[in-house]
């Protein structure tokens, strides 16, 4: 256990309860004004409300199975919950009555589908009756109940309507019967890990510790002997040998979690789990989970991430490779990943503020989820490579079309991954304009408004404005990279050195209306090496300000983005607010570039090719492919 | 036209003919000892040999008809015709009676199975009779029977044993009444070229020209419109649209042959039909033919070669893809594609020697195909990767078996490529320790013996042995590595520069018995450096010595060989003879590495690594992975 470990009980702040300017109200608006609609819009078009609608005949197989057994019909439910997860959140942002009532009807649709026991899921009631709880490795149940319990509860904490949590409840309640070490219970647990957080979600707003439980019994049964995969296998007729992604790894099912040490397997599944291990964690003080957590945290962190956050460099398993092997071209990193290591990383800070998982919540943020959305919100990255030879571009739908709702509910819910509430402290994880409202443990209520244009700039007001004056900690994470930063309360300058803690300031004093707090973090333009271990960054450099990383794309700096070196001793950087991204901060540089023009015709000669003056531009690298098309790069040539 | 075309032909010195020592000849001997016997019995073991066998039933579908509408299956004949064509050239260097005899057998087979019209084809008369010319576009049949119209020339001349080239010539005039513009001919060509060069060899062989016809036509008729293949499958039933590559360019069926300025495609296909091309050019003196190749000649070799020599960078197509695209770690290279090249750049030499093309012959030939192959003869690549982090090795088989026999063809045949014989001129292409029989166009027999170490040392000595004093030219490649090369005859030093055309030193004169011919070549490290315009090389050095590629080992260096750095001038390098490698020699250089044991914990950090000295070893890229398995690099980091 390390001694960062913490009693505390963190819990976000409801969605509803902050309101976002600036940076991210553009990106709420964005898909307020468009994601929202487009997901409900693909999602009919797709068949899947169709799908749901027993009024209509059964959809049959609409998606062909595939080698793996099943097919992502089998998870349209999933899609669904996250689109109405999205909707609920954007309606707090901005009332849409249209939106709102298509959102209604779906789940009458739902309420009529349900069984009576509780049970629902559209494939499984409708196109395979027969195979209900048959392949919990492959059939993605409980994953697909899993979002639709968090579109319930995003759902009725914007809109105040219980109807889609009552349903999920019940299903949730029949559920509790189904699951367990009793006679005809089930010993098992889902392939596709989900269910567990959102139980946890549905205990944290019914206030039922039955939810929790199960979960609990989730997390402690997967990975355990006899193999609750393999023993089902043969209760089904089918070969346990006889799957296709060969080993339990791929679900994180090969060893029981707590003994887990490395990040394996499809890299959303392994999110999932850690996120519902991590609040697990927390509800219960689990040591022990959170020793294993801990351990995980750092395996994926210093040996098997990308320097966006990105996370699951393969395809094949659409997950983890070898120790240090991070392809840029053809890196996987799936949006749906780094959006569910945001999810972990914010779950890890619930039992007591940490950096060492903000400050990569922030990275996988900002660098790993926030590229899968289109500044117009209308279009999204699947895979995010570091690199592209200009082909790669953002698709209007997927045919798994996980990854859109998934940056779209993050992006309108990101106020609850900011702001975290335990019983007399207020934790400030993210920076951003904004206004928070929240309750302590004594029931006073605090307002704490956040002013600032971060992250193009590093200067960040904060205003208390408890309803009356009251006791409470304050804690604002102080990022590792940004050396030099100061922090003053009313004027009054704090010496950083003394009250940070795990990396976060903690002001603890009488707060009263209007006293204010000023933060200053430098945005210093900072080069950024990989490990010589990995092989693909090697005699490379990525250029980082703040929490951004920054590439360089053709439409800025011409093709052959390869060929631009850098020097060892970076140049002063000019920087440009370019309007047309958002008013995103640009930075150029001035920096050398082979030139390929006097090269000659041979393909391979004896002498390296000659230099010329380039003036670079640099731009964040969540925002490319935002403009013209063409090549991107991240790591870059640089002389050492 | 450029000014190096030439109006003789020259055509290869016969195998039986060249007799190699020194480096081919251990390799020959690896060929003659395993791999011949190995082939034939995977042959066996995969059931082909039973499939053309009529007194057994028809084998029926054994591999499962794929997407692109065919099987490997089908093209059953190709891999038995190139296994008999290596047996019969190692027949030559080793006699092996129970090897013939298995041989012999194999060929009574194929002349009970051919039809009486002359048609002969396992698949399409044993397992789809009703196909036959049904589908060129996909089927193989031509490039089947091409394959067996080569073994049979070289088992002819191997053995003197008619019966196989007899049936052979009854299956080519069969085509020629099958194949044309007449009523109820086919006015097509095969999906996959390779009929065009055998039939050349068969009409040099046999001496009937009309085989010459039947293979221009072939060429002459490839992506002419209405298209062929277009017309082919709606006579056939099919979709022309519903093809699986997507593009005629995938068969060099896109344009007409002489249209053609890029290499696209399918990599082993654009190298057959190129040799085709080339041969046709050569004996027709066709310089329409000869202007398209040389301008794809210079497409490939300038903007889509790798430095081995390997060419096709991708496993989708197996072929081709953007300019410039020569991804290291994943490239397909396909041994088969450089074997290819090797033909290719031969059949260049036809109108005259030219080192433009046999320098690239060379450098496909010791870098690009002979990795394909293990030291024992025992193990093949299929595909070779210029950069491995240690999971590629040699396959025992393949489930396409493509590879093992051409690689082991071209070895045992190595000499064909070497020698070559005009009028009244000698073309030495290609060194080694040999000796030569060859007849002028007078009738004087000519015996070349070349005595050297070479590829190892640069020193090659030549004694001419003419039956009686005879006036020849005799061309010497001085290849364009070999800066300061030097040459003497019977002492005398020439002055190359006067003496050499087109990269050959062109020596003509009276020559006696017992005059000495002595060449040096000498056999500097050469760092190259690629075109800015190849990202995947950017920063990035690769070492020659002489036509070899050098390469570094984690047996030798230790894993994690990207962070071997290389100065941008390189130190005094040592040499050292490794008896385990067939004698080879490897470099020894003083270089730096990067050092990721006191790296610390992130993964990335604001420092780039330092550095400690490191001794690196160079080994032969053709040689790699015989030793203990591990990472592989040939393109290192460098200093600039």
């Amino acid at each position: 256990m390390s001694k960062t470990m913490k009693d505390r009980q963190f819990r976000p702040v409801a969605v509803p309860d902050v309101e976002l300017g600036g940076f991210w109200g553009k990106w709420q608006d964005a898909v307020c004004q468009s994601t929202a609609e487009t997901l409900l819009d693909r999602c009919v078009e797709a068949g899947m409300v169709r799908a749901i609608d027993v009024s209509q005949p059964s959809p049959g197989i609409v998606i062909p199975i595939q080698p793996w057994g099943g097919t992502t019909q089998m998870f349209w439910d999933s899609d669904l919950g996250k689109s109405i997860e999205t909707i609920a959140y954007s309606l707090y942002r901005r009332p849409n009555p249209d939106l709102e009532a298509r959102a209604d009807r779906i789940i009458d649709m739902y309420e009529k589908l349900q069984d009576k026991d509780g049970y629902l899921n559209a494939w499984f009631q409708r196109v395979q009756p027969d195979h209900r709880w048959k392949n919990l490795r492959d059939h993605h149940e409980l994953y697909c109940a899993g979002h639709l319990i968090e579109a319930a509860v995003a759902y009725y904490q914007a809109t105040g309507k219980r109807k889609l949590l009552d349903i999920m409840c019940r299903f949730a309640d029949y559920m509790i019967t189904v699951f367990g070490h009793g006679e005809g219970q089930i010993p098992g647990y889902c392939g596709h890990e989900e269910i567990e957080l959102a139980l946890v979600k549905l205990a944290r707003v019914t206030g039922e510790k039955k939810y929790l439980d199960l979960s609990k019994f989730f997390i402690d049964e997967r990975g355990t002997e006899p193999h609750f995969f393999t023993e089902e296998a043969r209760r089904d007729g089918r070969d346990p040998a006889n799957f296709i992604q060969k080993t339990y790894e791929y679900g994180q099912a090969h060893q029981p979690v707590r003994e887990q040490k490395k990040v394996v397997g499809h890299a959303v599944r392994a999110m999932y789990l850690y996120s519902g291990m991590a609040d697990i964690a927390t509800e219960y003080k689990d040591d022990s989970l959170t020793a294993a957590l801990e351990a995980l945290w750092d395996d994926l962190t210093t040996k098997q991430m990308y320097i966006t956050g990105g996370i699951g460099p393969a395809a094949s398993n659409e997950g983890f490779t070898d120790y240090y092997d991070l392809p840029n071209d053809t890196a996987y990193a799936e949006t749906c990943a780094s959006v569910g290591l945001v999810f972990w990383a914010s779950r890890m800070l619930g039992r007591g503020p940490d950096r060492r998982y903000a400050d990569v919540m922030e990275q996988a943020l900002y660098n790993g989820a926030l590229p899968g959305l289109a500044i117009d919100g209308k279009a999204f990255f699947y895979d995010n490579p570091l690199e592209s030879a200009g082909k790669h571009h953002r698709w209007k739908w997927h045919h798994c079309p996980c990854c859109p709702p998934n940056i779209a509910r993050l992006v309108t819910s990101i106020g609850s991954y900011m702001y975290a509430v335990a019983e007399d402290e207020v934790a400030v994880h993210l920076y951003g304009e904004s206004t928070a409202r929240m309750k302590l443990a004594d029931g006073t209520r605090v307002e704490l408004r956040q002013m600032t244009n971060y992250p193009w700039e590093g200067a960040v007001a904060f205003t208390a404005k408890p309803e009356r004056p009251a006791r409470f900690a304050l804690s604002l994470r102080i990022p590792e990279w940004a050396k030099g930063a100061s922090l003053s309360v009313n004027g009054a300058r704090l010496d950083l050195s003394a009250s940070v803690i795990d990396g976060y300031a903690r002001i603890e004093r009488e707060w009263a209306d209007g006293d204010r707090i000023e933060l200053d973090l430098p945005l210093e333009l900072r080069p950024q090496y990989a490990n010589p271990k990995v092989r693909q960054d090697a005699g490379r450099v990525a250029l980082m300000r703040g929490p951004l990383v920054y590439c360089v794309e053709a439409t800025d700096n011409g093709e052959d983005l390869n060929a631009i070196v850098l020097p060892r001793n970076l140049p002063a950087a000019g920087t440009t607010v370019l309007e047309d991204l958002n008013g995103a901060v640009a930075i150029d540089l001035a920096v050398e570039r082979e030139d390929a023009q006097n090269w000659g015709k041979p393909l391979y000669r004896d002498e390296p090719a000659g230099r010329r003056p380039h003036k670079a531009r640099f731009v964040p690298y969540h925002l490319w492919d935002n403009r013209a098309p063409g090549e991107m790069l991240v790591w870059m040539q640089v002389d050492r």
